[in-house]
């Protein structure tokens, strides 16, 4: 198994979880890839990459920020890459642009914590979801800050990621307190803020994230607790400008319960999706690595850091 | 271990599920202990009685059909017992009273059956919670009428009630999917009907059920899906009539994660509050087995059916 | 074609609207035919009056007052009969309660326009929906008290019901204005009052009425405009307290369409239902012949009024 | 000026402020002032202390403890003066009342105090309005059981009345903060119960309270944060149960502006209703001396201890 | 009659419905008024195209789209016209821009079919109101892409363009169901979208659109529909921008009610408001020709299409 | 005394209040000092400016026009310095633009006038809390457009802003009626507009304004009354782009109560503060000079006039 299948299979299996570290990942695979490559010309190099690319976007369908990622190495490198003679400077300026996204995304993070966290007072309760860097970054930074927070993790079923967060923060001294995902509104009434990631925004704010956000988002607004989500610019999905509908991933059945369960009820059907959307309106705040969104106008964003313009779409 | 501590260890540690059973459980071991039960006196035989009833009260503080049915068989037993003598009488007696609140229980469930399953339409979606004897009753008997129904199951975390519901009512020839309680914002929008069961019901109409359920609630108004609570009338508790407030019990933590995790991760608190609280608001009907009630015309049936008089609390 | 039949079709065919008058035409039509009936015995007489109300009861399954209406007239007649003995003194007592039923119904209309008249303010500004004889009661109750009010009625499609009430309203020289249903929210900011009737009020508050008035309901919650429904008390709905859901009567599509249209459209189904069900929680209060009632609270009367009891089901 | 008209002016320019207080004073008054009483027959000492009570009831007429205290004297005084004779007896009957009356209305204030205090968690975060004793009771009662709680008290404008709750919870150790009204929103989440008095509760479950109560109300609800209203048995209103609308009283508007700045702003109008009426839907629960009832059921208390039946009005 | 004041009555009289119509049959009139006008120069050719677009604005005040699309061919023509000489070249010029705007608009309706039809999923309930070429071209072609659908469409009175949509829409194979407007709330939890044109679009998103819109929009909004307006971009009224509320049109009462009712009802008032408001927040997503937006969101669109800045605004 | 501490002290102490009035009255201030300011070079001129600058900043934290205003005057000047030399030279300049800034920023209100009076109707009810010259001007321009309106001004408690904003409209010949802060809702149903000023707007929509104001807006949605702010462009805050959140100044608690009884109650603590927030969500429009936008678009605007550029921040 070469480097593609065993990353293939590491994202569709999420060992690797959490959109950032998604993108990176394909994007440091891409990277072992090309300096391993063996090519006839130029075009050839860039066939392969981009066969790589496709093969990679399709361990995660949902996961926009995989395709982004690799567009944004493959683009920025063929325009480079006109320009260029002879294996060595091929391959250098691909690697080049990897790296360069791979810090700009772990920069992305960084810089949400220092933004999201100046949101966070002192005494503040807290509830987080998953397990996302971008919304730890942000928890961990204001914790940093020495402001005295309590953080409620749930536990994320059915592949319990919210453990993870709920080990991260421990470590790093953080008050947390584990509870599972029914409990959400048995606590709302304590939490000041929910802080969430995101997988994809849509084009009109809606944010897809793992399943259960959109009920805490719910039982946020029914408290008047703050729902803020914590995403990276390249979270928010062209397509959607288009009208696609992001697709809901639907993953195995024994994520949910064992075989040996399944094959004793074989007539109980399993229903487990990924991912589910909260709607604009019941968002407070998106925090990017440039600044802070109303859901209803992140799409601004995205058309000023890509260039995208409407009028381009009419001819 | 007596008759009695085994009963109070086999409800502590939720080897009995659903309120209706833990009562009639009760019951019956009541009826057994007494069976075998040596006395020197009516009066000793009464006091011995009340202390095994005031023991297995406290095996769950907050099932209150607990000491519902406890209070209603040695009520009953203690008013026809004056008029006894002779050890033989005394223990007929008192079996009878249990045998009557074990055959009414039984029928209540029943019951609720006949009526709820009369709301549920041909074609309808419904979703249930955890794994309610009462709410279950009616989904099938509505199957037994050849309605064409649907039903979602929440696996019901920690402790997996909802795959026993699963079960019971895939084995029963109804359609099943489960889903972790998280996804319920998810689907929703195509649930015609929300059943769940109550542990107990307050003065003022909110229900006191399985944690997670007012969350259920809150999607089910959302999205104007009907949210139906069946309930025997014992579930109604008295207490909170004069302000007491239903205590919330907090069950052990090894229930969500294991005591390697913990060892590992020491720091990260767990909290398990076993009930939430559905205000009366986000509550269309409650089904009972004598008739259907809007949540806060409930204290009248209880007023009605156990004699309660507001007058009587003024001396 | 017999009296009884005339009245099923004139029933049937919407020649009379309003379950008032609906009730008290179907009490009238079993006095006539009463008085015109041969029999064997006092059993074949009642058998055969029962068999008329059963008839009767069939023109129009959601009008709950008839039933209700029949029940009452045959059921005291028949308790009265064991006593009396001949053709004339049977059909005198039968006719009795016939005029009793008859007075109270028709007092009934006139007691809610003084209840419910006392709730409207000098300057009000109301709207009503189809053709209530109990709401147009409150409204030309108020109008005679000399207070300043403002009527908007909707035309209630598909039978333009509210076109009678307009001019019934404006005879009797209330300032009205008419508009088209779906313009009832662009009115509603200017609406202090709805007042409604009601075809039928279920044992959890729920109203249920003519198509359109839970759509108006809702726009009056959303303008924070009150919404009172006005019915006598034989609307309550005994049924629903075991379970049954009211039905809701599909009529002829003939009434929204012409013969002509459809032949040209064979393939456009209509769906045309006659009543639609009102949340509890929409209804501010309800105006009956002896008081004002939450709807929560409506099922304590109809307990009251017809000595129905809860322990009664329990055998 | 004699008692009745000291009596009068006392109450009309609020130096007696709170509905039991008022209640109490009117009784005190009519007792001292039938002391005094010159009379010529039994039929004269009725008549004189019907018009006395009569002219009582309108120093305030919108507090309808008023009216139900005064009835509830010269009422039950009537019936056992049938069997009396002679000055001194007449007057040690009527005095009786009166003391009967005060007692019970004291005791129903610490009752309620008894029976909401429970509804007090350690550490909850109190908000009150205006000075009520029923309200205050529950707090107070809740301190003296060592429960950790904390108030916020709005001043209540214009009349002040919130500094003199705050400085009795202060003397009696409370932690109290004092808070603009308009400050309401800016502090309720952080609010787990708010608890008001009542002047007067409405059949269909509405709270007739200090201007300023329904806003709270709403702000409660759209924080999930508990709402419940204090009040004796004694608020409720029966007229409400035939109609009428409760008055709202129009007080002078130099309450909220000097005459000097009035005279130079001739043309500002003011307004300055004295209560508002918050809607049954934004209350969790009514405490009352003989227990707690969602707002919808309030009016069965009513006739249950006031032996008031739908039936009578039937004639 | 001439060509202009044909066009002027078919608009006014509603022979032509439909933003998108309406404005490319006033473009086309230009056209063809155009090619037969006599002109002594240049100046007066512009003159009398400015005269003639002028009076055909006056038709419709409400259509936004028509004083932006004659806007747009009039302005266009002018800057051109500054470089031609000959009245064959004008004529030519003006034509040009006829054609150029009646294309590009007709595309306009396709390209919102093929954006908006991606957000319809096979097996979605859809409702419509009015008749929308727009909105029936996304349903069209969702229909086109083998989409299982179901359409309900409500007759829209007063003049019933619901029967054009469903004839349409049947014609195209489309299954679909006629409804009165009023029974939106009884169906809605059936449906999972509701798609409706515009008439206008305010800049603070706003919908202007056929009176009951807004209505069929809280009935989503409280059923968790989704809410999708389909609008060409030329709907966005820059007035607004400035302050300028929208007009709504108060149409003929004869639409409402006959003449020979209305003259045996002469008192009775009728109002007959065009179009109602829909507020931002009960829409999901405005489909355009170049893309979807939050409603909120919508005037960028209309800032980059037509170069509208905010800076020039402050000179 | 000189005159930068007397400004700071005028503006601590509320003497001028208003955002606009402060940030022209900080700007006049600067001008004032910079005339008669001895320096002995360019560097010493601009360092002298720059240190009166952020003396004055300090005087309300919270204003967000005072740092904008006064960083726009002070960077202007640095800019155009470059070129200049001279005492006289570098005077004019510093002082034209302050003169610059006066002109728009006075501007600004009037032309916020012109506009947001477009959106009031004849017959309109309005509410507006505090005293907000924007706000006002609005009011006033419709006056002078001879609408007929209607006005409620709250006291505004603790400074009582309110009665200079009634004073004010009042001399203008406007109907003004004063109500106390807690009266909002009891006076909600019959106001069809509440127009408010800002003092801030954050980068998601949120309105930083007088503290009561976010109770408003709150009333005003539950009653589908439209809620309007007026705000010049300079009131939003870029630092919440970054995530800042506004400070919420606590003003002095004897404004609240006298120092007699606080020392009567010294255990009673007294919270004071300024401002609260209102969501977005609940902001139909807001009016600036420059034309109208949804509360989450408001941050374009700012980008546009600034020139702020997301791309800036990535570096």
């Amino acid at each position: 198994m070469n480097i593609l299948e065993k990353t293939f299979n590491d994202i569709r299996r999420m060992k690797v979880r959490g959109a950032g570290r998604i993108a990176r990942f394909a994007v440091k695979a891409l990277e072992e890839y090309c300096l391993t490559l063996d090519f006839s010309s130029k075009e050839d190099f860039v066939r392969k990459l981009e066969e790589a690319g496709e093969y990679l976007k399709g361990s995660r369908p949902t996961a926009v920020s995989l395709p982004n990622a690799i567009n944004y190495v493959i683009n920025n490198f063929k325009r480079e890459a006109y320009n260029l003679e002879g294996e060595g400077s091929l391959k250098d300026s691909f690697k080049r642009w990897c790296e360069d996204f791979i810090e700009k995304s772990s920069n992305a993070v960084k810089n949400i914590g220092l933004i999201g966290s100046k949101r966070i007072r002192d005494g503040d309760v807290l509830l987080t979801h998953c397990n996302s860097e971008a919304a730890l970054s942000i928890i961990l930074t204001a914790h940093e800050q020495n402001k005295n927070i309590k953080v409620y993790c749930t536990e994320t079923r059915p592949k319990f990621q919210g453990l993870i967060s709920a080990s991260i923060l421990s470590q790093n001294g953080v008050d947390v307190t584990l509870i599972v995902d029914s409990a959400v509104r048995y606590f709302m009434n304590r939490v000041d803020q929910v802080i969430v990631g995101a997988d994809a925004i849509a084009a009109n704010g809606a944010i897809v994230n793992k399943i259960g956000t959109s009920l805490i988002a719910l039982a946020a607004k029914e408290a008047r607790s703050r729902f803020m989500v914590a995403a990276e610019s390249y979270k928010i999905s062209p397509q959607t400008f288009f009208g696609d509908l992001i697709t809901i991933e639907e993953r195995p059945k024994y994520e949910i319960v064992s075989k040996d369960w399944l094959s004793k009820n074989m007539n109980v059907k399993v229903s487990n999706p990924s991912f589910d959307i909260t709607p604009a309106e019941y968002v407070d705040a998106i925090v990017t690595e440039v600044g802070i969104f109303p859901p209803q106008g992140i799409f601004i964003l995205y058309k000023e850091m890509y260039g995208f313009s409407f009028k381009d779409v009419l001819q």
